[in-house]
This record gives C-alpha cells, sequence and structure tokens, in this order.
C-alpha cells in the first residue's frame, strides 16, 4: 500500500536531478509526520536522501517519526557541526535515544559542539535504563520559581517559549530543583498579574519516578486523562516530564504486545520495543521455541490418552495416535506466526506489500523451529514405538513439514486479508489453527504413504 | 484486588452512619480518577450512595470516570432541577452519552431547566450515530473572531476560561461558523498585544468529519501528536473537539478488540464499546457462533481427510475419524472464551475475584454454543456413519461437553493467572488449546465408553 502514490514518481526525480531546493520546497509547510511516510514509502536510500536535505527545523521534527535505523544511517556520515546543530533542535528524548544508538567516538564527536549544559542532559537522559520512565522523558519543559508574580512567571515564560516543546503546564521548583507544584497557563492567564506563583499553583499532583516502569507512567497519564506527568528522582528532584503522545506510544506498543503473548510468543523488555524487521532470527526462535516445547510434551500426553483408550477400540493404529501432536504443534506455529504478523501490521512496520520478504523470514524461522521440533519428535517416537527407525523419521519429518507450512499461511493470510481490505486481525488463532489442521494431515498422510510404502 | 483495602470499611462505616459531610470531607482534594476508583471497589449499592452526595463540582467529574450503568442509576432518581445541574456541570460529550441511556420522558424532565442553548447543545451532541466522531466529541472548546487584536483574544480567553475544558487552543471561525485556523495559548502569550488572531493562527490543520470513524480521528491524533483535533461537519462548520485523552481510550477499547477477533470472535460496532458484564448472552452467543460453525465445518472436512486416507491404514477405526473435529472445536471456543476474559481484565471490567461469576456466565454461553454445535454434530455423524443413533450421540454429547469444558478452562485460566501475578495474556490461544486437546480425548472416549459399552 503506497500511501502517495502520485508524488513518490515528482519526488524521485527531483532526488535523481539533485534539486535540492525543489524538495525542500516540495515539503515545505507539511506536518512532519507526514514528511515522514513519504520518506518511509521511498527506497531506503532515497528516503535517507530527503531527511538529509530538508531545512534544519523541519529535519529535526521528522527524525522524530522516522524508524532508530534511519536516523543512524542520516547522522553517521554528517559534518559533526552539522549533527551537532540537528541534535539541538531535536526533541530532548528522542535526541538522548538517538545517542544511545551512535558509536561512541562519533558521540565524542559531536557534543564538543554544543555547550555544556546540552551536552550533560543528553548525557544524562541517554543513561536511563531502556524501558524506565527515565528513558522516555523529556527535559524539555518550563520551571517557575514560586516566588514570582503572575506578571513575572508569564514574562518568563513568554521568554523561554521559543525553545520549549510545551509551555501549557510549568513545573514550580525551589532552588534545589525540588518539585512544588504545576501551573497551568491558563491559570496564569487567569489569575491576577499581583498574585503569586505559589499562591495559584496546583498541589496535588500525580508523579512518576525516574526508574519506575514506563508503562505505568503512562498508564497514570492515561486513568488521570493527564497533559504530561513530572518525573522525580529518588531526592524529589524533578528531572524529566513524559507527554502526553509519548504515553500513546507506549500504550500502544503494549497492547500489540498482549497479541504476541496470546499467539503465544513470549515477550520480554528487549522484544517489547524490537520492531518486525529488527529481530535476530535467532531471538525470534528463542522466544517461539519455549511454548512451542512446552505444549509439544502437553500434546504428545495427549498422543498418550489415545493410546490409553486404545483399549476401547482395539484396532486404532499406530499412525493415528500421532493425529493430535502433529496438528496441534502445526497449530501452535501457526499462531505464533499470525500474531506476530498482525502485530507488525498493526505497528505499521510490516507493508502489505512485503509479502515474499515475510514470507521468506518466516520460512527461515519455521525451519529452526521444524527442526528443532521434528528431532525431539523422532525421538519420541523412537522410544515409544519400539525403535523402528522409518516410522519415527515419518513424524520427525512431518513435524517439520508442518511447521514450515503452518507457518507461511500464518504470515501469508492476514497480508492478503489487509491486501483485500478486510481487517487482519480477524485472521484469528482458530482460523489458522483449523486451516493447518486439515492440511497437516494431508501432509502427514502423503509422507507416511512415500516412507512407509503403504 | 481490592485497591484500597483499609480505606473501604472506614467509608462504610460512615454510609451506614449516614455521615454525609464526613463523606464528602474524605474525598476532598482527590482525583476524581481516584474517587471513581474507590467507588468501583465498594459494593454498588454503597459506591451509588457515595456518588450521590459528593459535592457538585466533583461529582460531575467523577461521573466521566464511573462506569455508565452507575451513571443512569445515580441520575435516574435524583431531583430533576438536581439532575440539569449536574449536567451542567459535566463535561460535554460524558453528558450526551448519559442522556442517550436516559429514558426519553425523564430526559425531558431533566433538560427543561437548563437553558436553550445547552439543551440544544446536548440534544445535538446526543444525536450522532455511536462510533462516530460526533458522538465522542465535546463541544467545550474555546473559538476567537480572526479580527481580534492578540490584547482581545487574551481578554475574551480569560472571561471564557473557567467554563472551558481547555483554552490551551482556540479555534478561530468566521462568522458561519467555519474553520479558519488553529491559535495556541503558547502563541498568543508570545506574539505582540496588537498583532491580529489571523496573523499569528496556524493554517495547516489536521481535521476530523463529524460522520468520521472515532478510531480514524483518534488515529490522526495519535500520528501527528495533536492535543485535540477540530471536527467539520458536511459544510466546513466547526461543530466539536476530539480530545488527546478521548482518542487514548478509543485506542485502548480498539486494540483490545484486536485480541478479540484474534481470539476468534466476531466484533462489531456494537460489541465495541460494551462491556464484559453488559452484553446480553444471547448477543454474545451470536458472535461467537459464526466462527464455530465456519470452524466446525472446516474441522468436519479434516475428517474426511482422514477417512480418504483410511485406505493407508486399512484398520483406522471409525471414532478417531472425528478426533480432529472435536478437539479443534474444543480449542476454538476455549479461544474465543480466553480472548474475552483477557480483554474484560485489560479493561478492568473483569475483577480477579469475580471468578465464579466468571465461571458462571461462560458456562451459559458454553452450554447455548455447545447445544448448537452438538445437534449439528450428532446431525454430521447420522449421515456420515449410516444412521447410528448411539454412535451420533456420542459425538454430539462429547461436543456440547468439551464446549462447556473449554469455556471453563478458557474463563478460569486467566484469572487465576492474573491472581498469580502473571499476566493473563501470556494465557495463550495454543495454550489453551492444547489444554483442552488431551482432557477433551478423555471426555470423548469416556462417554464413547459408557453410550457404546465398549
Amino acid at each position: 500500500m503506497l500511501r502517495n502514490p502520485l508524488l513518490v514518481p515528482d519526488l524521485r526525480e527531483l532526488i535523481q536531478a539533485g534539486e535540492i531546493a525543489a524538495i525542500r520546497d516540495f515539503f515545505a509547510d507539511q506536518h512532519p509526520a507526514h514528511v515522514a511516510e513519504v520518506i518511509e514509502d521511498m527506497d531506503e536510500d532515497e528516503g535517507d536522501t530527503i531527511l538529509a536535505v530538508l531545512p534544519d527545523r523541519l529535519q529535526s521534527s521528522v527524525m522524530s517519526y522516522v524508524d532508530p535505523e534511519r536516523q543512524v544511517r542520516v547522522v553517521e556520515p554528517m559534518d559533526p557541526v552539522k549533527a551537532a546543530a540537528l541534535l539541538h533542535l531535536m526533541s530532548h528524548d528522542d535526541r538522548a535515544d538517538l545517542v544511545n544508538r551512535l558509536d561512541e567516538d562519533r558521540v565524542d564527536q559531536i557534543l564538543r559542539h554544543l555547550a555544556q549544559a546540552e551536552r550533560e542532559d543528553i548525557r544524562r537522559l541517554a543513561s536511563y535504563e531502556e524501558g524506565t520512565a527515565g528513558a522516555v522523558m523529556t527535559t524539555d519543559y518550563a520551571t517557575l520559581n514560586p516566588n514570582l508574580t503572575v506578571r513575572e512567571a508569564l514574562d518568563r515564560l513568554r521568554h523561554e517559549a521559543p525553545d520549549r516543546e510545551t509551555i501549557d503546564y510549568s513545573f514550580v521548583v525551589d532552588p534545589g530543583h525540588r518539585l512544588l507544584g504545576i501551573v497551568p497557563l491558563k491559570r496564569l492567564i487567569m489569575a491576577s498579574p499581583r498574585a503569586r506563583v505559589d499562591e495559584i499553583m496546583q498541589l496535588d499532583m500525580i508523579v512518576g519516578r525516574v526508574d519506575e516502569d514506563q508503562e505505568s507512567v503512562a498508564r497514570k497519564i492515561d486513568k488521570y486523562d493527564l497533559y504530561a506527568i513530572p518525573v522525580l528522582d529518588a531526592s524529589d528532584m524533578l528531572v524529566g516530564i513524559v507527554t502526553h503522545d509519548d504515553a500513546m506510544d507506549i500504550l500502544r506498543r503494549e497492547q500489540t504486545e498482549d497479541i504476541l503473548a496470546f499467539g503465544g510468543v513470549a515477550t520480554d523488555a528487549e522484544a517489547d520495543d524490537e520492531p518486525y524487521w529488527q529481530g535476530k532470527l535467532i531471538g525470534v526462535v528463542r522466544r517461539r521455541i519455549n511454548w512451542l516445547l512446552m505444549l509439544f510434551l502437553a500434546e504428545s500426553f495427549t498422543g498418550n490418552v489415545l493410546r490409553f483408550f486404545q483399549g476401547v477400540e482395539k484396532s486404532m493404529p499406530d499412525l493415528s495416535l500421532y493425529v493430535p501432536l502433529l496438528i496441534g504443534t502445526g497449530g501452535n506455529a501457526g499462531s505464533q506466526t499470525v500474531s506476530t504478523i498482525i502485530r507488525g501490521l498493526a505497528l505499521g512496520e510490516v507493508m502489505p506489500n512485503q509479502v515474499f520478504r515475510v514470507l521468506r523470514r518466516e520460512l527461515l524461522t519455521g525451519l529452526m523451529l521444524g527442526t528443532i521440533l521434528g528431532i525431539l519428535g523422532f525421538f519420541y517416537a523412537w522410544i515409544f514405538r519400539g525403535q523402528n527407525r522409518p516410522f519415527s523419521a515419518v513424524i520427525g519429518m512431518t513435524i517439520l513439514c508442518i511447521c514450515l507450512w503452518a507457518n507461511s499461511v500464518g504470515a501469508v493470510v492476514p497480508i492478503l486479508a489487509r491486501k483485500f481490505g478486510i481487517d487482519p486481525a480477524v485472521v484469528s488463532a482458530p482460523l489458522i489453527t483449523t486451516l493447518v489442521d486439515a492440511t497437516g494431515l494431508v501432509i502427514y498422510f502423503t509422507i507416511a504413504k512415500m516412507v512407509l510404502r503403504i
């Protein structure tokens, strides 16, 4: 789905002709989120070129909307002075994240060109642990002294406003930077110019802690309908704020994670922020194999139930004892894949035109998962079926093939759904499980027929 | 999980002693979201009593945080004059929703006590279709005339501010109420007092349409990091705004819906806003049976695959032909239930101490679903197994029992997970499917043993 099919060819021409001024004109007055969208729709190189030539202020705001890998690609080759100017304009939380992704030497070169206070601010924000409030907060807020009059406070804000992300809320701090209260701009406007800030400030405050889980802070913003939440360190000093738009992003990631978990893919702090394409396959396999192994063991118990009831049907053949294990494993692998793809589509990381790239990746994952489970299945059958090698080989090969097949179905069906305008989330785990059940049996008996020549 | 275990007994005493003043004191200066939380933790009657005696302004803000049924219970018996005063103070979008839930006669009695403009505002907001931007927007915003000077604009906002939810952004409209631009309060503060509003207003605006899907509008707020989005009607007139906190709520509901869909429960506009307990069981069954029926038909095809391969294993008995159908149906019903419960837990609608109430509801649902599918299964077996009544009865009864069992497992396991401090979302569809597979076979062969006396 190319969101801007018409303007891409025009832009491409401008890039090839090196018409930098025209490119800048093209994006003048456009919302940075929209510019980022166009950039993401172009080929990787073209997008990087556009981002690199944008006027300074627009470039710095677009940086917040493009993916972290692209930020690094664009800043790496930049002249250090120019890179420092870019960091100066960027939002405080995003530039700290960027610095964490750059080479340490490179960071030193760039930061040298910034004022000491700004350098320290970047270093401090970059030092907080991933996943905490500290790692997502910004230091770009306005503070007020409690003894100022409303008139003085307004003068001060008027002076600071051009450099601040927001002055809609000001944070009142004592000389030790301890948080005393919050003053909405609205209250300053309404109050008498001679009133003092500490007379009109809001005292009941919801606060976050710098080492608090970022989801917990985001949930407070959501629950109390806040515009921003002040973040305090262990000694109650104000060290940053988290704003409502960051909270929304955090909660969105968290909730799409639930889909992953529900599909049977283990999530962990590392995986939380990992876009679909960035995860190393080995990490993906690690997060999926535990559940699959556990479920495999549970399903092998299902086979034992059948074996137990073999008395009921004297004639129950050995092949059918393995049916629940095989179709169960296929369904589970398929559920995992479909949840991964649905999440990727929901976060805009997987595009509907990437079906072959997705398929390749999921086949590779299926190959690794299927090999592990197939070997396990071989030995399982080997033990329970009197060390019959051909029979055990049928079980092992079937598991491998079913994993490959289930991963393909789970990858392709939600993408096709999106292509046909159907919400990919309706491609449910039960649907994939059921699809894989019947076809899995065909695979099973076909392999059995070939190997066992029956 | 009682979130405020210590204060509940104290409050209970105050309620029983009728100490209204003490109850009011108890909640003075507390955030309305927190007050609502305490109310939801009490017994239903006690919570209603507290809400009814709160001071006017607090009561009106707490209303926005308690569930819609409670709002109705509290307003229904109120004196119309008092109810009108409450509506006057409530946020514009929430009071329109409330009016839609009250008796039409009752609404007439109450609205009579409000000024005509306010009455019309409520009626208009209440008239928009559920699920559209119109139904979630508020009319409580500040407008400015483009010809005002900055000084005049600030005077006007200062005057209006006490009655407005927000003045952080003002909307500039022409005499026909067509939207011309947006002025952040920050710009007004920074601009020269003699500048004109239309010189400093923002012209590039992201807007929503009154009949646009509420999720689409919420996604714009998220994407462009907006504080609020103006909503226009067909003739470009400004009719309301949707704020960031409402957008967050909309996106949260939408994303928990994905869990439902992924579990194989059909979602529709009606179900979107329906808390767990409010849905009529018949509606729940309707939304679940379609998928189950479709998957049932698909799984019966799986049985036919086995039948086709009966040639491979000459001795394959008839009972095992139905294994995939039976355990598949159990897994599907279980996935639906677990997704429903996970969503209820995520939205705070299902509490971990309600396990028996949940179990009762899910058993009833399972009974209805199981009866429908069981009858279908009976006739399916009847046709394919030479009209053998006892054999078909085994299939029908097994389906009924497996549905009841799968619904119980799907209901209890995520709640227990939460009780033991495990994220209920890790109770995945594959886990429930696998749990139900083995136990489903035990149910199957036990019934077969009893009925067929083998």
